[in-house]
């Protein structure tokens, strides 16, 4: 299976869970990328379907079958590269066994498995006992923009969350300059891609179609990582009170997080100096829409406000920046490539 | 329960299956009907379950709690009328038991089982042997419009199917003036609600958020009831060459029917004859708008097209008109009160 | 022009500017009023047109056509209550001259042109000198549950905004137990409806359909009204930092408000002290879900959270407890009708 | 202005009027074009705005403003490639004098007016005279899977509209086969992005969410340019009965097409032969998902039926293979270039 003439030169790629919304989208990159090419993909509920027919459209961009773990395993020679797409606990027990037999095979881990260094926490907001805590500290925390000089050369990569995703790119900026302090109030706003491609009652089309409603306030889980994270970053006290909610949209997440001691200005050169060397996060006065991202793998930040308070936005789509476009971000710098090879496409204005 | 302060004169209404989108839809109309409250619900997976939390929509209209068949049997006699809310292939054997114990209940049954006369088509379409074949022919087709006088004190009535409904609307005035002959070609989307309220794929929201989709193409089970129905009506020979389609939308469908020999003005000439004395169905020139029936028991038909040659068009909202509402008149006409009542109301222009 | 056969007991009712989404869902309310009948409709743009050919909802239900401005004061009379639906800074025009000449009528603003009493804050935030200052103060500011005393016998009601009502709602049962103090951070996501009938860059549908913005940040011109009101409660101080923002829905607002020192029992307490004998506001913990409230004149309020911190949410139909269903409230309670006459229908499920 | 390094292989291309949808969309897909680079983009109503502020998606990709039309006519030389996306009636009086100036300049026109070669169905479909009857016959109409040879080279190309394309897509293969014969009924349901980026009512979010109307049946413009092209392909007398319709979405096309006399088998023999070696036409039994497509340049045809009689569904991106894709794909056959050079990337699953 290839998605181009097979040339000497071209990495290879190995998907776990290839069939879901963040393995397809991981997919959808992979056959545009010039130096990877996808060996081998499993999902274990469409084995040996063609892949461009459970997913048509990747037809004639990813040719073969879906595979058995079985065969990810013999074939995971061929892979230099592995992405994870499982839900959470189970790559905890999936990557350590991979990864022993094949040391120098990069991870990816989409799943919140190994986001935190804080099995406690795991415990708290994932439910369950963490099965290889030791494993923790050896994954570094793929949230791209704030990580390249530990992502270069590493081999065991936990990708943010979508939510977190887009926090972390809110708030970090703040945290780096000593500015989150007290309580932090967001809310966040996602599609409906964002629960998976498993069809449940709050993504049932008649009752989602124009619906808005809140869930797991104060609760989500990506809290973990997102506030693990910021405190890599400061010292300060804080709590980050977090409401995320569904909308009756397919794609993309727009968080909006309160400054009321910060005013426009002092946002616009906190976040210009944050970002502006920044390829695929852009920040802009004013409102950002979220279909300006939707489809891609940027992210763009908006500032408002008035003189000493304000306001930040923050659009990502969940599947791109949020998940498989921070990945192959994370993947090229593993690897060493240029970062954004193989991302830069712009979505449709509409 | 009660939807209103008890008096005397209300006759009673019971609901099996009242937790999917056609029997909450009834029991919408019913809490503003003025000569009925409903009496008990049943819903095998919410028994004891508030009717109000389970369906917020009616919190403050229908009280009381969701009960068992067995308790719905036991309080059989406190019902005039029943509305049977129940997948295809289940009245069939709850309707003439229940029937049989209470001859002079009105039972309305919502499902496919009682539509047809012809057991051989019914297995054909709904691939199952029928178990009561001898109470085919002692049901009244509902489609009110061209069934008043049977309706009229009838005590078991199968009402029609939505698409069959939208169809029958469309087809029904041609039939009977004789100009429905070979191949009679019909497009119809319909809305999500359609697939009722248990997710599954093709209703899952990232998947039908932007997505059309045909299904069943010339094989929709309806096509048994709509052609056997005008058949009632003409004796000319033809099909119904029927593609149904699925919408980004919850509610309502949108039919197309070619006239390739009838220009607009016989078109208007024809329907106007057929539906001016009409209250809930309308005919206008032009493209009718799918929204304006959406949420009411309304229907409306445009005629156009050019001098020769003509396309008519339908819209009906499938929950209202094609479900709930055809049963609620069905309801008044077999228990004489006025056909339309507790049914004006209007929807919102948005 | 009337909805159902003339009785000599039911009042008339005029309305100005009724082709827009409020008047013409005023008109929907009131064409199922038992107690009131429409007598004369204005829309500059459509005189002579046809109520249901421009409102294709309304047919059947509200006869006749729109009338010019002149008409509507000739025939005055004719009404004994007006709602006038005019672009803002239009009616404080229009209303001081007709009530001059017929002080007895009930005349109803829908606009923003006499929330308040505060003639500097209205140039600050609508951006127009104020011509009838000293009429602000002769009306009553129409949130129905906190006026009825004042409302009962009204004949100059300003209805307040849509975001208004929610955030009232939202905010009121704090503010009057004492609990409003400092920044109080609001989030609310509004249906395009709420930008009314005239197409333009924001609600064009490929640039809405799938989109997330925000707009007017801590800046919206409703806070006035809220701030002002929940002032009359309250002597605490505290600002109102809201963030509004449009969604891809049509109906309804879901507005989130933090309260990081009140926890869930606390404002379960709360609300339900507030509300617990209201017909159209109901209080449930969790998350309400907007569509529960679409169509409809009910708002629903959530309560969430753990001890100590919570969150309330409250989702309200902009055009109906918004706009239209409010404003009828307040008519019944002007007229000496019952509060919730006319507005006791459910809307969908789905 | 430029999308990358300026190279001195690439050739440089220049658009009128690149803010509207198509042209917006022309502009993404030559941003990711290995061989061609916008030189100069004019817009008049956004002269001097930078395009990534018009068009945030492509911000990054393609720099600069937009421009006068007085300087891209100074700067025509720099384009070796012009796409002119102007209203219908206006390129007719633009691209003659352009193309007089520069003839080895390749035009390609995205509007209406050299589609067809009969100035009497222009004046009866487009409402006007035609202005340059005499450059009909230079123009290739670019429906580029049956006319690379005439595309190869050339330098006057008429783009086809999308309905168009979608008809051409579904009927030229019975056309070719002599199949077409007598009336044939065609229903295709379109997004809202076919409208163009300027609101106006029909695409009012308010009014289009959720709703489903027809227009122009029987009398669609585009109908002049499909009867006209698949009259070249076959002498059997047919006629086109052609639904146009709009739906609640934003992009794409579903068409179908009723085949009474051809069933499924020969149907998908005939489509087979005609797209099997095509890599942006795919052929599948069943039905196409509409949003395999979106977003794309690429087309799915599906075939389904029974023995005897058949239903034909095609699927297109109005904005990909219905316009700006089919630009590109006729760019790269009059330029020498691969056909599908900078078309091949993969929409999203969802």
């Amino acid at each position: 299976m290839m998605t181009r003439p097979e040339t000497a030169e071209k990495a290879g790629a190995g998907v776990i869970g290839g069939s879901g919304y963040i393995g397809s989208e991981i997919l959808r990159y992979l056959s545009i990328h010039p130096r990877v090419e996808v060996r081998w993909v499993t999902a274990h509920t469409k084995v040996g379907e063609r892949i461009g027919d459970v997913l048509p459209n990747l037809r004639g961009f990813v040719n073969g079958v879906f595979v058995t773990n079985d065969e990810a395993r013999e074939r995971l020679p061929e892979a230099q590269v592995v992405f994870v797409c499982l839900p959470h606990n189970e790559s905890q027990t999936v990557i350590p066994a991979l990864a022993t037999a094949r040391p120098d095979t990069v991870f990816i881990d989409m799943g919140g498995d190994f986001r935190t260094n804080d099995p406690g926490g795991y415990r708290r907001f994932y439910g369950a006992e963490h099965k290889a805590p030791d494993w923790l500290p050896r994954f570094v925390y793929g949230f791209t923009e704030y990580a390249r000089e530990r992502l270069a050369g590493a081999r065991l990569i936990a990708n943010p969350g979508c939510f977190a995703t887009t926090l972390n790119l809110s708030l970090a900026p703040l945290a780096a300059e000593g500015k989150l302090e007290g309580d932090v109030f967001v809310v966040a706003i996602t599609g409906s891609s964002g629960a998976g491609n498993k069809p449940i009652q709050t993504t049932h089309h008649p009752e989602r179609a124009s619906n808005v409603r809140a869930y797991k306030p104060l609760a989500h889980q990506h809290l973990l990582e997102v506030e693990g994270f910021l405190r890599t970053l400061s010292r300060k006290d804080f709590r980050v009170q977090f409401v995320p909610q569904s909308g009756p949209f397919v794609r993309g997440i727009f968080a909006t997080v309160f400054t009321p001691r910060i005013g426009i200005e002092e946002l616009e050169r906190i976040y210009r100096a944050a970002y502006d060397g920044e390829r695929l996060v852009s920040v802009i006065r004013g409102t950002p829409e979220l279909r300006s991202v939707q489809g891609t793998p940027c992210s763009v930040i908006g500032v408002d406000g008035e003189a000493g308070r304000g306001v930040v936005f923050c659009v990502t789509d969940n599947l791109g920046k949020g998940a498989a476009g921070q990945a192959i971000q994370n993947m090229n710098l593993a690897m060493g490539f240029p970062e954004t090879e193989g991302l830069l496409f712009p979505g449709g204005y509409v």
